[in-house]
């Protein structure tokens, strides 16, 4: 495990939040993050699908880690995401990347598939801005 | 309490996530929701703020209430949110209102702020346009 | 007039884009803006509305405003606008205010309106983070 | 030249807006669409830069074709933009792709360059809603 990808699992760990949801890294590399969080009953919400905060959460953490891996310690600092259809499925990923990034923030897109019987699904996009905390 | 503040606590009791994370709607009539959503340990991240995630959520979800009280049965179709400050405090307050509405969706601004010592202070703002649910 | 509002005037007649569309600046004071823009034939898409470009344009540069009354030389750099109808009539106004702002950058909020025989409507709502251009 | 991409170049010819800034559709088939801009002074910002707002309306309404591509007649019902850097150079290239579509709405994704002597460079990055115009 390279040594980026060992220090970003660490940073999750630290998050209570993360570990409340159960969210996973997969991947981690410069410019790029993959998260995955397997669903389980309290993820859901009244219709049976997959609950939108859920996901949100998911893309703004994928985010901040894709903008993380350029720019250190880093916090999201505004996102946009779109619902693209109702969530099913036993699994979410989350693949972000960095579309563009200077010395202070960085800009990202990160999509969100189901992973379902019938194969994966792109559930939601999203695009933010990640900044880089100032000690 | 009025009839669609009664239906509103009952949609919310039906969200596992809601009841996971423990938010409660605490005001609901047409074109307007309330929300607050008291922070333990493990709502933060891991400086020790709020996780934005929470915040999110609770925007999301209170945005969804605001176009679901003119709407009827909605999701949120997509939004967009800027966290103003990293955010401390004992509980998360938001409110949202409708700005536009029509048969199928309506747009609206959600604000949500952090109680703590000092007092209520803005930690993020959102926007986003919600549709009802075709059955 | 005020010495902000004149310096504002002044930034607006030296953009050639804003002189080419014809927009105004109506009020200017510390967190706040207001612009207008009268609406001529090419200004128009190929239904006959407003084209949503100069709405765009015109939630966008009273953002940076807005911003700017606060942050000294500025410029926008996200916003996420929702149009509300199908704009007609006459005239464009633009209001735009500081939620919060810091050192480097301010998140701002913008709502459009159209003047027609009707009234004023509500046509479009913005939000923003503006940054402070570093010399 | 395809049946689509002549309808596409039409429909730009009759906005009115789009002429006097000058854009051009370069390439347009299903779910996709490609549009140049030619940068003269009156389209740039007192800094020197291509207006911002030029390029949100580029933006703007390469997602627009890219969701009428698969959606018919169609305007945007909202969109986010996140400018990556100042833009400088001679012509604004937009390509706008669906990401995901249904029966009235597409969620479409845009990225804007800049060419100068430099090369081609990001300048901004889009993401946005396009609903069907019901008749």
């Amino acid at each position: 495990m390279s040594e980026i990808f060992t220090a970003g699992k660490k940073i999750l760990e630290d998050q209570p939040f993360s570990r409340l949801l159960g969210a996973e890294l997969t991947s981690f590399e410069k410019g790029k993050a993959k998260m995955t969080l397997v669903i389980r009953q309290e993820l859901k919400q009244q219709h049976g699908f997959i609950y939108g905060g859920v996901i949100s959460y998911l893309a703004d953490n994928c985010l901040t880690f894709a903008g993380g891996s350029v720019l250190g310690d880093s916090v999201t600092s505004e996102f946009k995401i779109n619902y693209t259809r109702p969530a099913t499925g036993e699994k979410l990923i989350a693949e972000a990347s960095v579309l563009s990034s200077g010395k202070r923030q960085a800009v990202c897109e990160c999509k969100v598939t189901a992973l379902a019987n019938e194969g994966e699904k792109l559930v939601a996009v999203a695009q933010g801005t990640i900044i880089k905390v100032d000690i």
